[in-house]
């Protein structure tokens, strides 16, 4: 059967998508959209309604704030919530302080990595100073955690401390690994697990909680958002690759930074002779045209490929984690999520 | 009446505790020692056994950690608790954690302030780098933040949030303050309460609530917390400009990174003719003779002596907010911990 897509992924992704739900991925995107689109926009009044200080400190985060995001986490919150009692104002209270985190984590990350822009614009740090960022994320950290306290459902305080904690310990490793080729794929699962999957598994699990799911929903939740976060992820490391991405950061800036990506990881693998080069980069930095030669190379070895199979890999198991989830249209919306996950381009 | 002291300031002090305890420093400190020792003891086995995780992060909080400190915070801890039900090990995990709050912020305050030493040694951010300091703050902050919410003492997660958020505030403060001497004593009031006071507060508050002791108590110590802080501090910012101190800190940090500490907002009211070379300073900065040279005129204005009497003014103010409490050894014994601060030469 032709599907009608004139890509072999997008032509794969229709198929897991009939699989699932008998819908063309266009129209699973616009029936979410009508599904959800209330809440978002509830959502986002929430967020924008976050207190604007008079301080830098404030400035910094909105200035962050302010430009949008594509606000995942928070569906994510929304979504589980609608297996149970809804996307109430606790539900969305908490949607809002999972953003929160996820923003304070960008802007440690713009000092620590010392990038220039972030969605399109100049980063908070090159507007407010690397100090006022620092402080500006510390703050959406504590406006977050407050949220959390006040939603008031059993054990959510701890399990956001325990993710920031999994999310520093996620950073520590990728800073030790700076300069080193050695045991990539090992720590890349880590920080993956840690940096991104935590605080996803966290928004499913804080949406299942506050609508009042079961352990074993929870569970499978949970599950979902692991796969979801590494799916994401894995499309995040491939997206640093392509040309005029809509990132709205710089290409290649994660191999610019010595991030250990997941194309980094295959072609290491793959094609022994660049580890001298990836080391090279890794010591003393790179000029743009070896930068280009590098990206190059990892390209011809098939490492864009194999970090798209491995987001199909977990998309795939993201989506049987849902099997044990009540069909309808909070598991349509769910799918339709993952399925639309390997399909961004920003 | 000749107090046996060689110094006004001493003669003042022992005044004081003669009016409020008929003892002088030296027996009350032996006392004080005396009755806190086992508590103390405690509390430093808890701190060391503080989770030694392998990653740089957890090295970075434990350079810091391990070089000690005065723990000052905790002893509030302590000593709030002795009005009531004592230092149980609730109360000894809260007086646990408001050090790690402690702690986080030196952490991030060194990476931020580009400063070399803490406590004698080469700061966490020499040894391990900038961006494992920032994490180790965030990581030390977390754990904190988990060991408050396990103690389950209603309302103290949320208030020490409240505190971080305050904190934070004031740092922004300090940072926007920077190159400018306009409004310095308003904002130095405001940025001292923020950053000093309001954790000392809050150590005030938390044994007083762990100990089960009445609300009017809770203000008492609340208040005193207040004052203690600013006292403190006042002292601190004399420090900086004593040759040869014992902090572990270089002398003259505070001025050469243009902080507006109180003995600089005392000497811009009383020698105009300082604020073009302030400005300089702040601008540019400052050679180690300009530096001296402005020390030299803060130092002949009478700005040192205007602090210690700001310090006494509020370590005066500490001990009539004890006034509410009930009289007996652990009234005795913050009575000498204001007595001591002012005496403290690190």
């Amino acid at each position: 059967m032709t599907l009608g897509f004139d890509t072999p992924v997008l032509n794969r992704l229709a198929h897991v998508s009939e699989a699932h739900g008998a819908l063309a991925l266009g129209d699973r995107l616009a029936s979410l959209d009508r599904w959800v689109r209330a809440d978002l926009v509830d959502l986002e009044a929430e967020l924008a309604a976050i207190p604007r200080g008079e301080r830098v400190v404030h400035l910094a985060a909105h200035h962050l704030l302010d430009r949008g995001g594509k606000h995942l986490r928070p569906l994510c919150v929304a979504l589980a919530s609608r297996f149970g009692d809804g996307f109430s104002p606790r539900a969305r209270s908490l949607a809002v302080a999972v953003e929160l985190v996820h923003s304070a984590t960008l802007l440690h990350d713009d000092v620590i990595d010392v990038a220039d822009r972030r969605r399109g614009e100049p980063a908070a740090r090159i507007v407010y100073g690397n100090a006022a960022s620092i402080f500006a994320g510390d703050w959406l950290l504590v406006v977050a955690l407050r949220r959390i306290a006040a939603a008031n459902v059993d054990g959510l305080v701890e399990s956001m401390l325990a993710v920031i904690e999994e999310m520093i310990v996620a950073e520590s490793v990728q800073l030790e690994r700076r300069g080193r080729v050695e045991g990539a794929r090992e720590d890349y699962t880590r920080i993956v697990e840690g940096k991104t999957c935590a605080l996803f598994r966290w928004a499913m699990q804080a949406g299942a909680r506050v609508a009042g799911l079961t352990a074993a929903e929870q569970a499978a939740l949970d599950r979902y958002g692991l796969h979801l976060g590494f799916a994401f992820q894995a499309v995040d490391d491939e997206l640093d690759f392509a040309e005029g991405n809509g990132t709205g950061k710089d290409p290649l800036v994660d191999l610019r930074e010595g991030k250990m990506t997941y194309p980094l990881v295959v072609a290491l693998e793959r094609d022994p002779s660049l580890k001298e080069r990836i080391v090279g980069l890794l010591e003393a930095g790179a000029s743009d045209a070896e930068l280009a030669t590098i990206a190059q190379r990892v390209r011809a070895c098939g490492a864009l490929t194999a970090t798209r199979r491995l987001a199909e890999d977990h998309m795939q198991r993201s989506l049987e984690a849902l099997s044990a989830l009540p069909a309808g249209p909070a598991r349509d919306a769910l799918e339709t999520v993952s399925l639309a996950s390997l399909q961004r381009t920003s």
